[in-house]
């Protein structure tokens, strides 16, 4: 079912073409989490996807982590490269599991860079612990 | 001042190379406005820089429109064309005025699509009521 509205409780699959972008392109995503005053936080991600569920890489330093920590709803923009008319909002709520080997972010990284997430950025091995974090759409509304 | 923080009850400046991008490009910006329940409401806009003012054009009978009336407090990304490791984070809080001449979307749409906003869309004559919505930034964060 794909649903159009609030779906407190209940989840919402992607289209094809979302599953398709998100499968066969190196999409940027712009992440919003809810900040402790309310305010959006706004960040950008690299993200896969796996079923009908989005995942990403953080650290645990980061104010987005704190964000879901303390509210695990989270609302994601996916807008394809160069056809900005189309869209897809995705609101959900997030999984947090530990990612102690680091796989998320070098399988991400060849995704979008095409170089382990150590060449890519070397000042990486500063990050702090790592997390996945899986987010379980309730509605999925745009044109995508 | 550029502020790197919460800056409650201030204003913040853009960069100069944020005002070149607004000034110089049709960015496309996502804007998050604040749901009834708290949750990130996103959307893609089109917008134009005022000084150190974002502003943009919406109608009275959507979803973001009741949100910012709801809660005036919105976060803005703007991410240049093909340069999705360089953004920027504008908080802010809008100021909504009326736009009975609905001269602000015919300007936003010879920036972006270089014709009158009734060509580019003509199922604009069915739109609801126009405003204009000034952010004024109480924080910019980011590298741009």
């Amino acid at each position: 079912m794909r649903c159009a509205g609030f779906a407190i409780g209940m989840t919402a699959e992607f289209s094809e073409n979302l599953k398709k972008l998100l499968d066969d392109t190196a999409v940027f995503a712009t992440l919003a989490t809810i900040g402790r005053d309310g305010q959006p936080h706004l960040t950008v991600i690299w993200l896969e996807r796996d079923g009908d569920q989005l995942v990403y890489s953080t650290t645990v330093d980061r104010q987005q982590y704190k964000n879901i920590v303390r509210d695990s709803r989270v609302t994601v923009m996916i807008v394809p490269p160069g056809d900005p008319y189309v869209y897809a909002e995705v609101r959900g709520t997030v999984t947090i599991t530990p990612d102690a080997a680091r796989e998320l972010p070098d399988r991400l990284s060849h995704k979008y860079t095409g170089k382990p997430y150590a060449e890519f950025n070397p000042a990486s091995a500063n990050d702090g612990e790592r997390v996945i974090v899986r987010v379980t759409p309730t509605a999925v509304r745009g044109r995508l």
